[in-house]
């Protein structure tokens, strides 16, 4: 099975991280690859970057689908072009929100969200409205943490973490927790034993690898979007694409 | 007070209509302009179609912006990027649905929509739940009448849409009824006078002139969207705008 | 155009204030008058004072229906007899909590209004519900300031609404503040000012004005509400009225 | 324990049947008495109806309340002045309809009303909404049969509501059926045999007698509204009551 | 009328405070009396307890209606088995938590739950889910007092439910109160009196008495179940029960 | 990696298909076992054998835990005893009707759940609503075919379930259709097929096997349900079990 990451930046710097983790957490039969945009913003962080990202990706999405990829991924949390992309293509694109949103409703009685910034808090709340779960949504939750500081400041990032999913768990009734941004993939782990040892002992949901788990279980499935939902697009005249 | 349009196509030929239309409704202190994109689709039928306007739209709200224009309507009922403009501005950015769906759920108990196809349907539901009027939401229906058809065959269309809107009204339980884009301005009254021949008469909403009027109230009453909602996008590195 | 503003209330000494906000408010075509009630109570304050309030208030709908006025605005923010007036007559009426209510909802993502007293908490949340927009709705909360007292202490009111329009603002994530109550219209600006030097800079709607603002933009529009939702009464014997 | 019936309206003919049913229902321990308004409509069929008999019904109710009274039914499907009368006393005030809609929903998966007219089929939307239970309303169907005709028909009256009935259960899942109207009280039992023999034997509620039924219980149990949601009106100057 | 309570555990040492409540509050013409499972857990304070009760209910509830019985109260706030209990027999069934949420509903804004454990804190708020009464559910409290010990700690228990109580109210915007376990029973009055010298009068709600109240209603109502939610269970082999 | 399959019934003539069919659809590391119940009825139609079955899968998990298995699927649409079961154990316990409707939620607008008996539809709805995903159901539907005929009548039970999803597709906008009994299992790809041949071609979702998906995903992700929604039972004194 070949799974395809599009990282829906232009900062390939975060090549590396991407492609262990994806690596070492996809079935020994799944190929990953990543590919970065060639053109879109340095990283998504507003509703304006996530809108000139989109072009980009709905390139690569065509062009996996042209290889013969099995299953997308599209890296980010605001799952930028998610509708449009799978209007484009008929095999399954995932996006990492709306899977982790599925299955933390299904870990437990409410979930929360840790976003990098305050400004992203009510377009999280909108995405639990229209990927219908809103009910099992307990807050949202910012770090106060620039994308683009990810890579140095892992460690001070991880505390910040630790500190708000606590403040979930114990003012907003949270039972399962979402890492709310795909760059901090790696650090669940390290989230989920400091919540137990600050004594709140809940699962910590990776959205990149849950992404990624749903699509092998899709392809394994042989189950992708409904083409009644996403048709493909009427062809016209398009400029500049 | 002046009045930009945005209509994110880069169909010219629809500029008389759209400029008569506006002009004609617009108040006697009202300018109207009206742009087209640069880059962009020949229309807006499919979430495809509405990612790829949604950057050239970007940089016509920005130099309207720039121009000291007082307020921008998005000429489209996919309202197309309404939200990353909301935060590249801080004049009012109008979109025709979400200001036609407040109408109308202030008009009566019940609103349908039109829309030109059938695949549209789930967009204007998903639209209803994200502007908060689902529970206003009686139904969607289509009248299968493309576009770019729509300068030809008005007669036509405004036909089907009687045809669909008494039967939103008879078996949908209607009380108001919203023409489902904004090319099919300047055929309210005649959907209406086709109602009440029909035994239906219910109030149709024109959702371009009603994004006008919102437009004007808004410049008016000295208020615009909250940055708090939509605060200004952060500087970075973007490839390709 | 004429608009007639029905003040629901028997306490006249609220006249120039009313007529002075309004007519600053409106456009130069659009004339002005304001009538208060011949019989109901001195403000409202409860259920029992909005009930008393209604017949007065139909008397007014109806005859301005026969003066042939263009649109109603019914000045509370209860919208008593809304529903009751608009059977009565086929010209708009407009609520004012009803219409800055929508508006809010267009302005950001999400609002709290601001009460003159605890006690109306649950019927604005009920408005709110009953409006359609109840997910939009951040929080209530209140001044403690009767109404009557309203026409002296207008410095005191304006730094409470401050106050408590912040709380709105960083406990209950309010991203739009109404003001909740049409006496304290004149206010808006200040309240907005404070907000700002306090680091809340958001938008601050005074009911009153959008509901005049509504009600023009309806008659521009051509539209009223749906004869549908509010069918004429039938007639019968009616004794006291 | 002494019940009063309230009944909204003017038309006194009703009284013999009104007072036969509710003493038949009643506990042998219980006295009812029914008094009709000194000033309001002949009956209740509209939003202005409503309105124009709240007055008449909150004297009754603080009449009542004066007297000693235990308990007071609202005998009208529109539960009209329910909140303002609960402000004005302590004493427990029932609605037909918001008790009938609570018992249904406690009864079966979800319950239909059956209307007197088509044109208060939204209202009673709206107070399923409003009493919190409309997630468990199937539809609401209309008789179209006018309340000051119900004394003379009831044979065809009940035809009809059986024919609605079946509808309700064929056509919209409804597991329950409520007379939408109190002056339907005595039907139930032979609503309830029709819909039997025609194959569809589901509980039908009487919401008169439902009411009674509720009230019986509040007094037993010592409960009553909460004057946190219905606090006693402020005193303050009243023209005209 | 005779009305039978299932008290669904093993511990029969609560049998005497049982029958007094139960006793004291029925009408004079009803006769009321307990069974203890032979069956199932010492008490009900997780799934697994629940879920192990509900066997040996059942048979009880099927013994109840051959017994010729007029009504069942299953005695614990988790209402465990209910639906089953439902389709077994004809006669009504009474399920504590939904009966008094219905009743709680109609007598306040918004109502309050107090649990015995935090860990039923999710259960109540679906059971509010479940019975269509989220919109009025204010928030559930936990005052950590495991069953078993109610019969020795009453006066602790009684102090710990006033605070959370208080809390509910100040904090939660409850107007009424729930007993969140029918072990509560008999403390509603101290618990009102409580709340009424901290200054927040609301209603306490007693579930199990407001079931019983329900029980007799029905009775007299002449109204069950609807069978069409709850048909009888098909004919089919069954080892172990 | 090793996953044991409780099929909550007592008929294991279902044997065979159900280990060939998981078998078929496990990965090649995982290892299927597959138990049925001591005791519990033949099948599960009604609240009644689900509440019957309950125990008997308890001991199952419980079992199965002690095994040092990895995770857990209750083979059967109702999920019966999803939440105890949780509670018994640590590791993923998963429900097919859980895990269907939020993978169809991803997949599609709206899905719609073709049950074997009409009697569960209101089952479904509820199961929807608890699932935190009603917004995402379309309908439920029924093919009247008792669970113990499957075995036998598989070519007309397929037909009769392309029937009913053409019906959910056309008349219910269902864009996603969830085979509604975990004994139909095998037959997705014919009704998906038969769906495209009447011009419906929308995915079809066999619950068993993305419940078996679904544990595949949790345990190479590391996660299972949250201890906070599911805390071990406390001990206690139980009879019978």
């Amino acid at each position: 099975m070949r799974i395809r990451v599009v990282t829906p930046i232009i900062t390939e710097s975060f090549g590396p991280l991407i492609l262990q983790e994806f690596t070492a957490a996809a079935r020994s039969d799944v190929e990953v690859t990543n590919v970065f945009l060639d053109a879109g913003p340095a990283s998504i962080e507003s509703e304006y970057d996530d809108a000139l990202a989109v072009p980009g990706i709905l390139a690569k999405v065509r062009q996996a689908g042209e290889e013969g990829i099995d299953a997308i991924v599209i890296n980010c949390m605001a799952d930028p072009g998610l509708r449009a992309a799978r209007e484009v293509v008929s095999i399954p694109v995932i996006g990492p929100c709306e899977a982790s949103m599925h299955l933390a409703a299904m870990l437990g009685h409410k979930f929360s969200v840790l976003a990098v910034l305050d400004r992203l808090v009510p377009q999280f709340e909108d995405q639990a409205t229209a990927y219908g779960v809103k009910d099992k949504l307990a807050s949202v939750r910012s770090v106060e943490f620039p994308v683009l500081e990810m890579e140095e400041g892992r460690e001070r990032l991880s505390a910040l973490l630790v500190e708000q999913a606590v403040k979930a768990v114990q003012k907003d009734d949270a039972h399962v927790i979402i890492l709310g941004c795909t760059g901090m993939m790696g650090l669940a782990h390290e989230v989920e034993e400091g919540l137990k040892k600050r004594g709140c002992p809940v699962p910590v949901v990776d959205p990149a690898i849950v992404a990624l788990k749903t699509a092998e279980a899709q392809v394994d499935l042989g189950l992708s979007h409904s083409k009644k939902t996403y048709p493909y697009p009427p062809e016209k005249e398009i400029i500049g694409y």
